[in-house]
């Protein structure tokens, strides 16, 4: 209509700054406690307790490549990677909800596949499926999942609780969904060069699985319960550490500081992006999709969970004048970047 | 990998035979009230009250074509879709979540409009924004929006709550929804054909509002409150009237009769439907996307609803071994046909 309409290109903003504008005319009117802008919104919820709500959105050849992504994983990552925005407000999941779209190209069988995967992460994390509809799709594969859990209200943990000097801790270890995407990229070429050309995976078990099945941290909310920990900020690293310690950082109106040799990395992780000519902190620091927990502790907790296998202390948060730093193995300081991964 | 591996294509069982098929070999292990198979799902909610949990994924060029579909329509009419879902368990709706996928043809006014609608929506039926995602598509547009509200324990409403010999009641009107679809589509072609055409909508106001703005009925929920009358069951018109009497019949575990001259239709759509040789009960069967609530209520609630201007007695409910019935104008009694819009 009219030619020199003005076009802003999406890209232009990001993924994070799009929601950010998008939602920047929005109101809060109802009983809603926490709306945009943590891993899930927090309504009040029964006995006193507080409803967490996530949802996530899954686009066939954006977030998952059907080439080497069997159905069934793929189901059970579909919902596995909803809960974890449920831990990381430091609650339980209950329900969800599984939404798909799906082209005529794939039968039942295969559906069917997509279901088992996601009945096996219900069973497996005890949520009940509890809705959700089927629908054709001109493009491919969609899936949408909707989370629903709850949280004790003296429990819950936003991104936005930090203080200065307030302990940087982080679960598990980083980088190995990402070197298990790039082993599986490396395959698919050879295979596209060389159909006859058999796969060998063998001894990348652990990266694989981390691509391809990866767990939320179901585990940690009671550990932290045992432990008396309650975080005072806490996200999951659906996007890489980087990315994440931006978010935190920014909720909380802190900097923080990072140390390099601190940064959780498994041998197999650390041996495969050495294979690539990869720096193996660098893919800790911007690889996603690890599903681990990244949070924040009070100094005063550091002995609870000092010699608990499941946490590392990678950093400390500070006075927001200091930035985003990372302190490198050799002590250098670095401006800490975020690398994590773009939406457009 | 098995070439005879057995392929049965989705076709086969039809949207709602798919859903059924697929969630079958789930269990309930939680708090859920009420799972699958209803217009939204139920939960504990706070207060002694229930949350209800209702999901939709909209996806372009299936349920919507953007060659005449405004962007900020589609934002109002994605929301309102949801919440019709909300108020056909007699609840409110409280707050929304949208994730949006995006391909790059779209600009951020383009998305900006999009997201307008959605305020309005908010505005409107005063629900909160809570989360919600953005992503790339290489699909074109894909829209996933979960809303989520509250209704008292003792006014919930399921499909499933009928019994003989109660009566049939729909809100407002229908096919409107369909003859502005069908309008539109006319127009379409007519452009198509000849690029310089204008489109010549005078006179179609309804219709097109139905098809392009349509309402949830929130009003409805008061006014049954006011009354006194909790309906036996009810649901919302989505996909059609004679497929959504065959949804409450089946929850029921019920026959149906439906008397043709009762089903509300506004003389607009009638003169419409006309004009496109189509007859006008079946527009108002068959059409869907009313968005208008269909319930049951016990007889002795019949004198509460008989002056109401926005309640329609069309039919009653009998025995299972009666079936499903159309009392046709002429008297004749014909098998009703579930004809609701087809997802596969």
């Amino acid at each position: 209509m009219f030619e020199n309409a003005s076009r802003t290109e999406l890209s232009s903003l990001g993924e994070f700054g799009l929601i950010e504008h998008l939602s920047s005319g929005f109101s809060i009117s109802q009983n809603t406690i926490k709306g945009i802008g943590d891993d899930a919104a927090a309504i009040p919820g029964p006995d006193g307790k507080i409803t967490l709500i996530s949802t996530d959105l899954l686009l066939e050849g954006v977030h998952f490549d059907m080439s080497y992504f069997p159905l069934k994983h793929l189901g059970y990552k579909a919902v596995v990677v909803n809960l974890s925005d449920i831990y990381a407000m430091n609650g339980n999941p209950k329900q969800i909800t599984v939404s798909i779209g799906v082209s005529s190209k794939f039968s039942l069988e295969a559906i069917e596949e997509l279901y088992a995967g996601i009945k096996m992460a219900c069973d497996r994390y005890g949520v009940d499926l509890v809705g959700g509809d089927t629908s054709a799709s001109k493009q491919g594969l969609v899936i949408s999942v909707t989370a629903i859990g709850e949280v004790e209200k003296e429990r819950i943990v936003y991104r936005s609780g930090a203080k200065p000097l307030e302990l940087l801790v982080v679960t598990g270890d980083l980088g190995a969904a990402y070197c298990g995407f790039q082993l599986l990229e490396r395959e698919k070429r050879v295979f596209l060069n060389n159909p006859q050309h058999q796969p060998d995976l063998a001894g990348y078990d652990y990266i694989l699985e981390r691509q391809l099945k990866p767990e939320a941290r179901k585990d940690i909310i009671p550990i932290l319960e045992n432990l008396g920990v309650v975080p005072t900020s806490m996200m999951d690293i659906s996007d890489g550490l980087s990315s994440e310690c931006f978010h935190l950082a920014k909720a909380s109106g802190l900097g923080i500081s990072v140390y390099e040799d601190k940064i959780p990395v498994d041998p197999t992780t650390y041996n495969f992006a050495r294979e690539l000519e990869l720096d193996p902190s660098v893919v800790a620091l911007s690889g996603g999709e690890d599903y681990e927990l990244l949070m924040t502790i009070k100094q005063e907790d550091y002995p609870k969970i000092e010699n608990h296998p499941d946490f590392t202390v990678i950093g400390f948060l500070t006075d927001k004048s200091e930035g985003m730093n990372l302190i490198t193995k050799g002590g250098q300081k670095l401006e800490l970047k975020a690398q994590g991964w773009k939406a457009f």
